[in-house]
């Protein structure tokens, strides 16, 4: 049985219960047999952290009543997954003002309004297009086929798990770590990481994981170097 | 006499040889008496690190030449100042087009074109507006009275000189600075600069100047520390 801070590694299928429609998967061979395959993607398994809130709470709910490498098909209800339809949602808008925003609409076209909301096209007739906001999974009941691939137990892999979310698995190697006896973290930073973009942020939400999850007490301490070497090419 | 990387505090007026127009000024009350005065501007000596090229070259080489409270006045030709007038520079676009970009221009208007490049209004007529693009005081014969107020002596006032100048007077005394018998620089930053925007570039800035102008052959070194204190609030 898992518990909450438990960093848990899950590979999944979900589908819609009504038409069997994948709509998401970890596994590369069910994308594109599900026609959903983007090469943009990363498939493998995700990391969960329970507690994290950050996958669907039935899914999260359900990983707790699991062992590592258990496998098992969860239904999941609208309220525990993407919340039910809001007829109110559904809005009536001129073709012309989505003309206006650069979009030409049609059927079953997702588009992102100029407020950065999305919308499916419900309809198009007589100057007047029909748009949903509901999430297109709302309302739905979801069946996930989870399976628990791994679940990390000591502190210096949860490092390296979190270390590659905010940084990238690249870097899981590069940035010098050292954990002292009192479990205070200690990064030096690679010289080519200094002006990465958000690096200022990513460095900030891997001390507050590290923290929330893994060692509350510690001191997560960021060392940077520099001298005339990084200054001269 | 002054040489290459001394830190010079300068207080001066620039003058149009031509038309004693007064263009800039780190003095409040010179800047007011010339109707220049902006009320964002912090009127204060100027830091000119020599040999940084911060400063028009003309400037510059009468630096080197004065001592430490000396005052003087000196003539500047255009070749040293903002360049020599450029005829081609000189254009003529369509009114629609200028307006397209939301100006309405007028004579001696200043206008910021769509590519980011500053013009002067010269005439509107017959849907036709001559633009000149040369720097407002390229061709002009300048004229600065300067005075060196100040010239930095020590390692430690030129560090916070650099502090100043990349995070702002407010962080000179919180920034706490370390430097030790072999001339490294340990600096270990407050929280509240952990997500100042661009702190990155601004810490990259202050140890390329450190290194450039005060310490060549030292590491200047940074230390965060987060700890459950930091995200809790």
């Amino acid at each position: 049985m898992l518990k909450d801070k438990d960093f848990v590694y899950i590979d999944y299928i979900g589908k819609v219960k009504d038409t069997g429609e994948v709509f998401d998967t970890t596994i590369e061979e069910e994308a594109k047999k599900a026609n959903i395959y983007n090469k943009e993607t990363k498939y493998a398994p995700k990391l969960v952290i329970l507690g994290e809130h950050n996958v669907i709470q039935g899914l999260e709910e359900a990983l707790y009543q699991m062992n590592p490498g258990e496998e098992k098909e969860i239904e999941i209800p609208p309220e525990k997954a993407y919340g039910p339809r809001d007829n109110t949602k559904v809005k009536t808008i001129s073709l012309g003002e989505l003309r206006r925003q650069g979009i030409n609409p049609y059927p079953n076209m997702v588009v992102r309004l100029s407020n950065g909301s999305l919308a499916v096209v419900k309809s198009v007739s007589g100057g007047r297009v029909i748009l949903d906001l509901n999430h297109p999974l709302a309302g739905k009941t979801l069946v996930y086929k989870v399976k628990v691939v791994k679940v990390l137990e000591n502190e210096s892999d949860k490092i390296k798990a979190l270390i590659e979310r905010w940084l990238g698995s690249s870097y899981v190697d590069k940035l010098n770590m050292e954990l002292d006896e009192k479990k205070n973290v200690k990064f030096t930073l690679p010289k080519e990481l200094y002006l990465v973009e958000d690096i200022q942020i990513r460095k900030y939400m891997l001390a507050k994981d590290i923290i929330n999850y893994v060692l509350p007490e510690s001191t997560v301490t960021y060392i940077e170097n520099y001298n005339k070497e990084v200054f001269s090419q």
